[in-house]
């Protein structure tokens, strides 16, 4: 097993208003004073443990191997899902089973995930409605001192999953769809570069979102005018539907959305 | 006294738009390179010394003993109010002598109150609206690297107090109030598990806030069916009025908000 | 050349919501594990380099000398812009080269930009729409650990500038304007401690903001009645119109906004 970084990062739907996760904070340094603490971000839509997932996978690797990614975004906290820590690609993940890990575990040939048991690694009192304080953080925080994970609990075989919009073959064409728009109303596809390289460079491609028609990926904002249209890969290495300096969520509308279809279809079979 | 743990968290209403904050980690780190700084929230609404006691009040506890709690809520910044550190529970307060800590002082049987005086911890200029900066800062960061507190100044037995609303009994009833809305919407109350926390495992309760009334205290969201309203003990330990994967704030609207009151009558004594 | 501090800051225009910033911290943690990262803001309005600049500015002074300053507010990512890295005032500052240092380069006496050419100090896979990930960020870190910053390509001395708004003297006026709102609504704006200093002191003065007009410059929020406008110097050590207790940008409304020009006539020459 990877030797812990120290670092900790935090992802949750808490917003920034709350002292919540700062007391996950106090936690997590009261068990490894040492411990270094990153924000992801706290503002993922309310219970969206596909939005969560999906930010998670796109950032993790940035950090070093042996950091442990704790992750709060949990409509069930209190019920019956479990507490668990995923061991995926050198990395630890630490939060509800509720499919938040699962596009991570998913795509990993090995992993572990381990089912938080062992209440010797939590706080002492488990409030019923926040376990992120009382169980995530503890347990994440003796991961990035090192103590081994297989103490924490019991190997599992059966983590919850979540069906991931995955882009898709249909013919010769590759389906995908709109799953977020960001902070400058760039709206990111589920389509990664890896998924279309061998086009990016090589041939044309016509790109339908919606009712919108677009007739390549550029390279970055200024292929186009200001004000238009384009497709490009994102910061979060995802095909994105932007406009040159404008704000593709709001301009676009109702046409481009979370949900919308984008189908790529490749030159030589473009007939249309 | 106890050893400073190293660790500084920061309150403030300065919201995340103003480069403020930063400014006063720069001095900080300044002063104590070593420093680790958490921040609680930057949204504490503008002025508002209650709601800015309270959340440090739930928040502080987490965090190592001798930790340093840097606040800044201070609507009379440059006129005559004292700044002060407090030594409480451990813990080391160092802000306005406004009453913003008073709900912590109050509630300890030893504590001590200290006039920050010395210039010699203060920055070089001091400006006269900005003593976050140019006053709390440097001193938050003497304090977390080891300086006596009673070298900063003289010890006073006045601080500032507020009237914190607490709940008190009418008859059998505990009586409370509502304080604060969170992120998720939830309203919570200024009623703490502690103080009933007999109630919780062995008596029935109905809970009167305004024009409803629940007939017990769940234990968490999912306990009601989606959509309907509970009370319950939340993050914050703190018994708070929800609704289950709802916004308690926004549905319940005039009818539960900050200042209304909450009423347990236990079942004993329920005749309603 | 200063040793550097460790410290790292980071100014963007990225908003909280994206993962963008975490993975900026992800890399540089990745390379200098030991790097201390403090956010500025990730609030700038949207590719303004003028604003991201004048903060930049304000703040950098506070934080320990050695210290590097990663800012990326960049319209123009992908295109032809330079990505530099300058040292002025023992800091450096790290970032495209499209204006956004030049007010701190302008007022230093000495200065060095570096155009940052060579990749060994980048990440090896440069996305064209995410410089802030795979050059900044790594640029930055290397630099935090001591890397020499002539080792990160060739100096230049033709960095980009803008038209930073300076106040001017107009007859025996001193002439500025509205810069920025902060978060209490504070108008802040170019003219600095600095600037009017032999004023504060010993003359009277009257400040004409569009059609308010004010009498003196005040010392703290306080010195007018609740509800009052006044003119004060604020937090950043630069003049600004602010209202005691209340919302400057809000309730003065279209009378004094960003651009509002703000005449300051010494008493010795006040005739109106």
């Amino acid at each position: 097993m990877e030797r812990p970084s120290g670092i900790i990062t935090i992802t949750t739907d808490f917003g920034e208003r709350d002292p919540y996760v700062a007391m996950m904070k106090g936690v997590i340094l009261s068990i490894n004073p040492g411990a270094r603490i990153v924000d992801i971000t706290h503002q993922v839509p309310a219970g969206s443990i596909r939005e969560g997932g999906s930010i998670i996978k796109e950032t993790y690797q940035y950090f070093p191997s042996g950091t442990v990614h704790l992750a709060v975004i949990d409509p069930g906290v209190g019920g019956k899902r479990r507490p668990i820590a995923a061991l995926a690609d050198n990395h630890f993940f630490v939060g509800p089973d509720n499919g938040l890990f699962w596009p991570i575990i998913e795509t990993q040939e090995h992993s572990e995930v381990i089912h938080l048991s062992d209440k010797m690694y939590w706080m002492r009192e488990i409030s019923p409605t926040f376990h992120g304080k009382d169980i995530f953080a503890p347990v994440a925080s003796h991961l990035s001192k090192g103590v081994d994970p297989f103490l924490l609990g019991e190997k599992i075989d059966n983590p919850t999953t979540i069906a991931v919009p995955l882009p898709r073959k249909e013919n010769s064409d590759l389906v995908g769809e709109i799953i977020r728009a960001d902070h400058f109303g760039n709206l990111v596809t589920n389509i990664s570069r890896e998924e279309i390289s061998e086009f990016l460079a090589s041939r044309g491609c016509v790109i339908k979102i919606g009712s919108l028609v677009l007739k390549k990926i550029s390279t970055t904002y200024g292929d186009v005018p200001e004000g238009e249209p384009l497709a490009l890969i994102g910061s979060s290495n995802l095909l994105e539907i932007a406009i040159n300096r404008g704000d593709a969520a709001h301009d676009l509308g109702e046409k481009c959305k979370i949900g919308t279809k984008v189908t790529i279809r490749f030159a030589n079979s473009a007939t249309n």
